[in-house]
């Protein structure tokens, strides 16, 4: 294989992991406009597509660990796929939240709608909004926008704490609605790993671009990346 | 470097990632001990720790990308060094519940003991043995044991959902205990997620030594990497 048709192959990852990225986000989208509308119909929609989500992950780690074994990458295409292989990761299991979340709507819809202390719809604003920046972070290599979404995440866990404790004292005060109460407390929760998720991609960009560790606040260099910088590439394709 | 060399640091590689999996599974130990005796003195040691863990897991990454990056290695050693990467994500984040869990049971003491309907020690000893059960699967290189694990992952979750249930109609029936309820409702949710971490490291297990993706109960095999099949190969270590 020569070298542009290997660039031509890591184009073709870039492509895949932002289609998985697409199905992702939507289901997360579906998920949240299901509990706010309280509708069964997405719900199960959300439900329905998770396999697709599941095929699209194993097609894009299959397809990024061939490129590893038939090109043997060196330095920064090699993070590269490395980082691909955890994005996907994380990008199945924010699939996996919005399951979760849909399964739990179907819950909350069977009980009579009540008021609770908490703003679902802002949190999950802003989890959407860090999703969105993680991926816009790994399409522009932009480890700046990367370290904001790693400050977004403990502002999503506060907010998610705050929700914990209004809820909590909501369930002892109000047993009337203490089912609706946890339903929505496991709905937080889910968007905070949402969160963490998008945090996980962030940090897989920063560990791209610049071969440093970032992760649990280390500011590591990893021996032998060092040398190939945070310098643009072949395969950085300009119009995805 | 010489194949005799190459195999003696995927050796060392074997070795770290092994390190590195018995301090998260000594952090959830401690963390469960903690919730048993109420003692917060080992609450304190669970979260001390979790720098040390942090740091395992940059280690065992750049000495597993290094070998990548210099060894180019192909097939199995490929797999064998992708699955390390991964289970060392996965026993970073089951390092994560125990300070999790840690944390709660901190929260819990504060507040007067309290009989609830659950057997979190029960659920602990179960997800303890899935964990230790995917760290014999690694280094057995054993897909039948790593087979169990997905299968108790199932009867885990079932244990979670039985315990949310009783525990929130305790909440309601017994608002007096409720805020410790919905403590041990996290501390179940954190074992549930250990037990998501072991099935992870089953799966990566079962990817290595099989080279067939059963994620997601899929039994697809990987391109360019069957013909490697189940062998042993020089460098599993008999004495680990």
């Amino acid at each position: 294989m020569t070298r542009i048709r290997f660039h031509q192959e890591l184009d073709q990852l870039k492509e895949r992991i932002l289609a998985m990225a697409g199905m992702a986000e939507q289901a997360v989208d579906i998920a949240v406009q299901a509990y706010t509308e309280r509708d069964v119909a997405l719900c199960e929609r959300v439900i329905a597509n998770e396999s697709a989500i599941n095929r699209a992950e194993r097609e894009v780690d299959e397809f990024a660990i061939d490129l590893l074994a038939m090109q043997q990458p060196m330095a920064v295409d090699l993070r590269f796929i490395l980082a691909v292989i955890k994005i996907n990761t994380d990008l199945e299991r924010v699939g996996d939240q919005a399951v979760n979340i849909a399964q739990r709507v179907m819950n909350m819809i069977e009980l009579p709608a009540s008021e609770l202390p908490v703003d679902i719809l802002g949190m999950a604003n802003r989890v959407r909004g860090m999703v969105r920046d993680a991926l816009r972070a790994f399409v522009e290599r932009d480890t700046e926008i990367a370290r904001h979404v790693l400050k977004a995440d403990d502002e999503v866990d506060r907010i998610n704490r705050e929700a914990f404790s209004s809820l909590s004292r909501s369930v002892c005060t109000h047993p009337d609605s203490a089912a609706q109460a946890l339903d929505v407390m496991s709905i937080a929760r889910n968007l905070e790993r949402v969160s963490d998720h998008a945090t996980n991609i962030a940090e897989d960009v920063i560990f791209w671009v610049r071969g440093a560790d970032v992760r649990h606040g280390a500011g590591l260099q990893i021996a032998g990346f060092d040398q190939e910088g945070p310098k643009r590439v072949g395969y950085d394709h300009p119009t995805i």
